[in-house]
C-alpha cells in the first residue's frame, strides 16, 4: 500500500513558513503505515471550547466524515473539543463501514477528552472505496493521545498529505483591538482539485475570540474567493472539508459580523486562505506553471467565473501552456463552450501585457514572439475581456503535463 | 506551417471500407500546403438540387463559416447545390477576414455552378484566429473544378483530417419500397471533442429522395445520440459541423417523417452515424482504450448523459483506465461532482460483467483481480446505477495518455 515517492513540485515555494504556536490547542500525529513511515493521523485537542466552522464538499458521494462533522456543526452549535483526521484511506463510499470507523473514533476521542460526540470533528483522505477496518484510527487515537503537545502545526501539515509533494502552512498576525491575534493555517491536495470545492483538507487555527457564527461567516465568504476559485484537473473530491477554529485565547469577544475590531482579522484571515490555495496550485499533481485566469466583462461576477474555470478546466489550453504554446485560439474555444452570455466580437485576450486578441479578431500589432515569451514564464497570466457586462473573477490552475499522467495512472496500483 | 505526422491510432479499424458511389453529387479534392502535399480542400458539386440539412457547434465564439451554413439553410430552404471545406484553418476568430473568405469562396461557387448565394454550404477546421488570405480558397475552387468527379467519397475524407491518424468512413444500403438506398458518410475528428457536439465535421450523402426537413428532422435527432454521445477532452470546437444531403436520386419521396417507408432509411442512417462517432473516438488524442460508460437509474434521460459525461471527461477516471488501473473510486468522484441527483446508498458500478460497487459500497465479492483483468481490455465497458429514476444513456470516450500531452503541446507550433 505504500505510495511511489514524488518528486518536489518545481513551483514548491523555497521554503515552508515555521508555524507559531496557537494557544489553546495541542497536537499529536502518527502512522498507520500508508506511507511507509511518514506520519497519517493527526489529532488536536483544546484545552477549553473552541469555536468552530466548517466549508465542505457538494459531491453527492461525500464521505461518511464529511457527513459526520456536517450534524456534528449543527448539533454541536459550532463548539469543538477535538479533532482527528487521517490520510491514506478517505472512508467515502464505504457503507456501513464508514459509519463504523466513525463511531469507533468518535467515542475514543469522547472518552479521552469527557465531551458530547458533536464536539468532535474527522476527516479523511486518500483512496476511495476502501472499508478500513473500524478501530484502526481510534486504536491511532488511543495510541497518540499521551503524545499531546509533542507536534507543530507543522508536523500536522505533513500528516495528512497524499499525493502533495510539499507541506503548505501559512500564518499571519493581526491586531486586534490592541491585542496580536495569530492565525495559522495548514492544507492539503494537489489532485483532484476543483470548485467546489478541491481535494482538499485545511485546518485553520486561530487564538481570535469569535463566535461560532462569525468564525462560520468569514470561512465561507472567503472560501469562495479562494479554494472555491482553484483548479487542477476538474475532479471534485468526495471528502473536501476547510475548518476553522478560535481558542478564544486573545483580543476582543466578536460575536457581531459588523463590528470593525474584526476587520483587521478579516483581512488576514482571507489573505491566509489565498496563500493557502495558491500553495495547493503550485503542488498541483504534475504542474510545472502556475496560471491566473482572470476573467472580465461577464454579465456578473458568477458568469466570469464559469466563463473562467472553462478556461482553467480545458485539457487544450493546459497542455499548450505546459509546451509554453500561445495558442489563444484555445481560449478562445474555451470561452466559446460554456453558455455564459458573451460579445463574440468584443473579445479581447492578453498575456500578461501582450494582447494577442482583440474585438473578436487577433490584435492589429499580435507578435508571436512577444506571446510566446509570455508564456514561458513559470507563472501566465491571462486576461480575458468578453464584452458583455461588468462581471469578473479570477481563478488559479497549473498547466497538464506527462506528470499528470504519470501520476493518476499509477497512483493506487 | 507542416504539422508532425502522426502515429496511426491503435484503436484503429483494420481498413477503411470503400464507399459506395452516391448518384448526383461529385467531388474534387486539392491542396493548399497545409499538411505537406496531402489534400487539404474539397468541394461537392450536386447534379441537381439536393435536400441539405445540418447541425452545428453551440459554441458562442463559432466560425464565421458556421454562421454562413446556418444562415443559408434558412434563406436557401435546405436546397444545396454545392460544398467547400477547407482544413488547416478554422476561419473562426477572424472577424472581418472570416467573412471575406467565405464570401470570396461562395462567389467563386455560385458563379461556376450558376446558383445562389445560399445553396453553397462551407466548412473549416484547423488553427483558431489566424486569418486566411480572402482568396485562398477560392482560388483553390476554380483550380479544381475542373476536376470534379476524379475524387472518391474515400478521396474526400482523407482531405479535410486534421491531428486525425485515419480517415473515418462508413455507409449502409437499405431498402425503401423495393429500391436500394444508399447512405455513406465521412467524418473528422480526433481532439476538442465534446458534446455539443465534437470538433468534428461529418458530410453524409444519400441518393435517397428525401424533403429538406424529413433530412433535417432524422440529422438532428441522430445527432443527439451519437455525435453528441462521445467526448475525448470535454473541449468544443468552434466549427462543428454535421450535413446530410439527399441527392433525391432513388426511392419513393418522402416529406412526412410519420412516413413508414422512412424506417429502413431511419435506421440505416443512425446505424450508419453511430459507427462513424465510435471512429472518432477511437481516433481520440493519445487514445489506446476505447471506452463505453451507460448511466442508468437516472432522474431522467438527460441527466443519465450529464453523469455519464462527468465519468467521461473526468481526468482522473481517463489516466486511471490509461494505465488498466480499476480505480471504481474516481467513478463514484465523478458521479458526486455533478449537480445531478442520485441516491448514493444504492449505487453499482460494473467493469464489463464484474461488479466493484453495489449499494454504495465496495462489491460483497470484489475481486481486484477480475477488475483490473476488465481494464486490461482495448475496449472497456462501464455501467453506473443511480438509483433515482429510469433515466439512462450512453457516452463514448477513450483513455487521457501521454499521447494525447504530446499531440497537444506540439499542435501549433
Amino acid at each position: 500500500m505504500a505510495k511511489k515517492q514524488m518528486t518536489k513540485s518545481p513551483l514548491a515555494p523555497q521554503s515552508t513558513p515555521v508555524l507559531p504556536k496557537i494557544e489553546g490547542v495541542e497536537f499529536a500525529v502518527g502512522s498507520n503505515g500508508f506511507y511507509g513511515d511518514r506520519n497519517d493521523v493527526f489529532i488536536a485537542r483544546f484545552a477549553e471550547p473552541a469555536s468552530a466552522a466548517g466549508v465542505f464538499t457538494r459531491s453527492s458521494t461525500r464521505s461518511a466524515d464529511v457527513d459526520w462533522c456536517r450534524q456534528a456543526l449543527e448539533n454541536g452549535g459550532g463548539i469543538a473539543h477535538g479533532v482527528v483526521v487521517n490520510a491514506g484511506n478517505s472512508n467515502a463510499f464505504t457503507g456501513a463501514a464508514g459509519i463504523a470507523k466513525n463511531d469507533a473514533t468518535v467515542a475514543a476521542m469522547c472518552e479521552l477528552i469527557g465531551c458530547d460526540e458533536s464536539n468532535v470533528f474527522l476527516a479523511a483522505t486518500g483512496v476511495i472505496g476502501e472499508p478500513l477496518e473500524p478501530n484502526l484510527v481510534a486504536n491511532k487515537v488511543k495510541e497518540i493521545w499521551p503524545s499531546l503537545g509533542s507536534a507543530s502545526l507543522n508536523d500536522v501539515g505533513a500528516a495528512f498529505m497524499t499525493t502533495d509533494t510539499f507541506p503548505k502552512a501559512s500564518h499571519v498576525q493581526v491586531n486586534m483591538d490592541g491585542a496580536d491575534v495569530r492565525i495559522a493555517g495548514v492544507v492539503k491536495g494537489s489532485g483532484m482539485i476543483m470548485p467546489n470545492m478541491a481535494t482538499m483538507l485545511g485546518y485553520i487555527f486561530t487564538d481570535a475570540n469569535l463566535s461560532p457564527a462569525v468564525c462560520q461567516a468569514l470561512l465561507s465568504r472567503f472560501t469562495d474567493e479562494t479554494f472555491n476559485c482553484i483548479t487542477v484537473d476538474g475532479d471534485t473530491s468526495t471528502s473536501d472539508t476547510v475548518m476553522l477554529f478560535a481558542t478564544r485565547k486573545s483580543g476582543p469577544y466578536i460575536d457581531d459580523l459588523s463590528d470593525p475590531q474584526l476587520e483587521a482579522f478579516a483581512t488576514g484571515l482571507r489573505s491566509l486562505m489565498h496563500d493557502l490555495a495558491v500553495q495547493i496550485v503550485r503542488d498541483g499533481e504534475g504542474a510545472t506553471k502556475l496560471i491566473e485566469i482572470a476573467v472580465e466583462g461577464a454579465v456578473s461576477d458568477a458568469s466570469a467565473k464559469i466563463i473562467a474555470s472553462s478556461i482553467a478546466n480545458s485539457p487544450l489550453v493546459k497542455t499548450a501552456l505546459a509546451a509554453s504554446d500561445a495558442n489563444w485560439g484555445r481560449i478562445v474555444m474555451a470561452v466559446g463552450k460554456t453558455d455564459q452570455p458573451v460579445e463574440r466580437e468584443a473579445i479581447s485576450i492578453w498575456f500578461g501585457d501582450i494582447q494577442v486578441a482583440e474585438n473578436g479578431m487577433r490584435a492589429a500589432n499580435y507578435s508571436e514572439e512577444a506571446a510566446s515569451k509570455a508564456c514561458q514564464a513559470e507563472e501566465i497570466f491571462i486576461r480575458v475581456s468578453v464584452g458583455a457586462g461588468a462581471g469578473e473573477a479570477t481563478v488559479w490552475t497549473c498547466d497538464l503535463t506527462h506528470g499528470y499522467v504519470d501520476i493518476n495512472g499509477s497512483y493506487r496500483t
